[in-house]
C-alpha cells in the first residue's frame, strides 16, 4: 500500500527515539531505510527497522554512543562505530573520504565495530552524486560455503559499485551478494514448502539440496562458482583483516546463537575521476557513455535499472508502497 | 617437455632482439612470459610471444619506443606506454605504485595506450611480494555479450587480485577472465569439433548454443548471469574511461579486423596493510590466516593453489614445460 514518506518518516524516527537511539541514530537509520523503501527495494527498507531493534534489544547494538574518526592519515579514513549503526559512522565519514578522494585520487574509508544493515547502494549513491567512483563491501554471517567445500566459510558478502555518469540522470550502480541466492529468499521458500533452484545450497554433509530446511542447517553457496567463491573471499579480506575488523565467522561468534545483524567493518573505495583525467574528463567519461548506451538497445537491462524505474514511478505517484504488515508491526512498536 | 629456464629465456630474448625490440622490452617480456610459464600457465606463457611477434608485425605494437611518466600526482601514477608491452610500463610504474601506497595507504597506477597480453597475476605477485593488497584490471577485445543482450559489448575483462599471507609461502591471489570461459578454450573445441558448455555462448541471434563455430560468430557470456555482467561492466569503465583509455570495443576498432592482441589500459590498486594497521597488522593479518587456513580442511581449493604446486614442481625437478610445437615455432623465429 501507498504510505506517505513524512508519515513514514516519522514513525521511523519515533520508534528509535522510543528505543532510546540518539538523535543522530534515528535520523541515519531512517533516511538509509527510507532511501531503499522508495525505490521498492523491500529487503533493505523499513523492515529492517525491526532488525535493527531485535539486535539492540539482545545487547548487540549500542543505540547511545556515537562513532568517531578513530584514524586519518593519508588517504584513509577509519571511523570507529562503537558497536552502534553503520549508517550514523558512513555520514561522518562520507565528506573525509570525498577529500581524500579530491586530495589524493583516491581515498579509503573503513567503518570499524559496526551493525550493517544497509543497502550498499545507498552509500554508492552519494559518492556517484558527488561525482565519485565508488566501491564498497562488507562481510556478514558465514553461511556460505566456498566452492568445494562442505562448510560455510564466507558470509553472504555483498559488492557495491558506483560509476557516475555524464549524460544520464541516474549512475551506473550494481550491489549485489556474492551469494548464488539471499538467505531470505531460502526462508521464505522453506515457508512456502517450495524447492530451490540448483546451485542455490548444499546440505549439512556437502551434498547439493534443493531443500530448504536441509540447506539452512547446512550451507549456501556462492554464485559463479571458484569465481564467485574467490571474489567472496576477497570481500572478507579486504572488509575484514584488512581494516583490523571481524570475518563472516567471528560476526557470527559474537551473535553467539542470536538472531541478530551482522557486526563488524565495512570498507569504501572512492576513487575521482576529474583527479585522473584532468581536462580530459568529459571527453574520457563520453566512452563510457556510448558503452553503457548500448546494452538497452542490445537487449540488455543496466544493474539497478528497475530499481531507477521503481523510484521514478514512486515519485510521480507520490508516497511509497510499504507492505501493511509491516507497517502494522512498525506502528505496534510505539502502543 | 622439459626445457632449461636460462635457454628459454635466451631464446625469447634472442626473438624479441631479432625483431627490434629495445632490450626493456626483452627483458620485461620474456620475465612475464617466463614467470607464467614456470607455474605451467601455458596459456600466458612463451606462446604468447607468437602473438606478440604477430602483433608488432601487423603494425599495433611498437617495440622502438620506452614508457614514460605521464601524470604524477597525489596517490596516482599514469604510466604513458606508447603502444608498447604493457609488462615494460608495469615495470616502470611499479616502485611509484608501491610508494604511492606506502605514503597514503593506497596507490593507483594507471597504464595507458599498452599492447596487453600477461597473466594478471605475474604483477599481482610483485606487489603481495611487498606486502601489499593488490586489485587489477584490463578490457580486451569486446567479444562477451552481457547477460540479456544478443551483442557482444564487453572483453573478457579479467580481474586479478591478491593479499598477502602472513604464514604461508603463497599469497592469496586469483585472476579469471570475466567471461563465462576463454575464448582459447572455444577455439580448442572448433577445432575437435566438440560441443560447447551450456552459458558459454550465444549464436548471431542472440540464441544460447553450444557449437563453437557458431559462438564465434555470434558472442561469449559472461561468468555468473547479470552478477558476472555487471563486474565486467565495472572493467570496462575502471580500466577505460576512468583512466582515459579505451573500451573494448574501442580496442577491437583500433584492431582494425586483424587478430592481434587487445590495446588500451590497465589499472592497478595497491594498499598497504601495515599503513592502514600499524602495530596492530600481525594480530589482524592473523584473522586471514585463520579463514584461509579452513579452506582446503574444508575441501576447497585455494585460488591459484594448482598454480602454485606447478611451481615447486617445475623448480625441484629444474626446468620448465613447454609444448614442443611451441618450441619448434619460436626457434624457427631465429632461423
Amino acid at each position: 500500500m501507498k504510505t506517505d514518506l513524512n508519515e513514514l518518516r516519522q514513525l521511523c524516527q519515533a520508534i528509535l527515539a522510543r528505543h532510546g537511539f540518539l538523535v543522530e541514530h534515528q535520523h541515519s537509520i531512517t533516511e538509509t531505510l527510507l532511501t531503499a523503501q522508495q525505490d521498492d527495494c523491500h529487503s533493505h527498507g523499513v523492515w529492517r527497522l525491526l532488525g535493527v531493534l531485535d539486535t539492540w534489544r539482545q545487547g548487540k547494538l549500542a543505540a547511545d554512543v556515537l562513532p568517531y574518526i578513530s584514524h586519518e592519515a593519508g588517504a584513509v579514513v577509519k571511523i570507529d562505530a562503537r558497536m552502534g549503526p553503520a549508517p550514523t559512522a558512513f555520514a561522518l565519514g562520507l565528506p573525509k573520504l570525498m577529500a581524500c578522494a579530491r586530495r589524493f585520487g583516491v581515498g579509503i574509508l573503513a567503518i570499524n565495530h559496526c551493525v550493517h544493515f544497509s543497502a550498499l547502494w545507498v552509500e554508492i549513491e552519494q559518492l556517484t552524486r558527488a561525482g565519485l567512483v565508488a566501491l564498497n563491501m562488507t562481510p556478514s554471517h558465514a553461511w556460505v560455503a566456498p566452492a568445494g567445500s562442505t562448510k560455510p566459510l564466507l558470509g553472504t558478502n555483498p559488492i557495491g559499485f558506483g560509476f557516475p555518469r555524464a549524460n544520464a540522470d541516474e549512475p551506473y550502480v550494481f550491489d549485489f551478494a556474492t551469494s548464488a541466492s539471499a538467505r531470505g529468499e531460502i526462508q521464505l521458500r522453506q515457508r512456502a514448502g517450495q524447492p530451490l533452484e540448483a546451485g542455490w545450497a548444499i546440505d549439512a554433509q556437502g551434498q547439493p539440496t534443493l531443500d530448504a530446511t536441509a540447506a539452512l542447517a547446512g550451507a549456501m553457496l556462492t554464485f559463479g562458482g571458484h569465481k564467485g567463491s574467490a571474489l567472496a573471499t576477497m570481500v572478507e579480506l579486504l572488509a575484514g583483516p584488512l581494516i583490523g575488523d571481524l570475518s563472516s565467522q567471528e560476526s557470527m561468534a559474537f551473535a553467539d546463537g542470536t538472531a541478530t545483524l551482522p557486526y563488524g567493518g565495512e570498507i569504501i573505495i572512492a576513487i575521482d575521476p576529474a583527479f585522473l583525467l584532468g581536462d580530459e574528463a568529459d571527453a574520457h567519461l563520453a566512452r563510457a557513455e556510448a558503452l553503457l548506451d548500448q546494452f538497452n538497445p542490445a537487449g540488455a537491462r543496466l544493474p539497478s535499472q528497475r530499481r531507477f524505474q521503481a523510484r521514478q514511478r514512486n515519485r510521480e505517484q507520490g508516497g511509497v508502497v510499504v507492505d501493511e504488515s509491516v507497517l502494522a508491526e512498525l506502528r505496534a512498536l510505539l502502543d
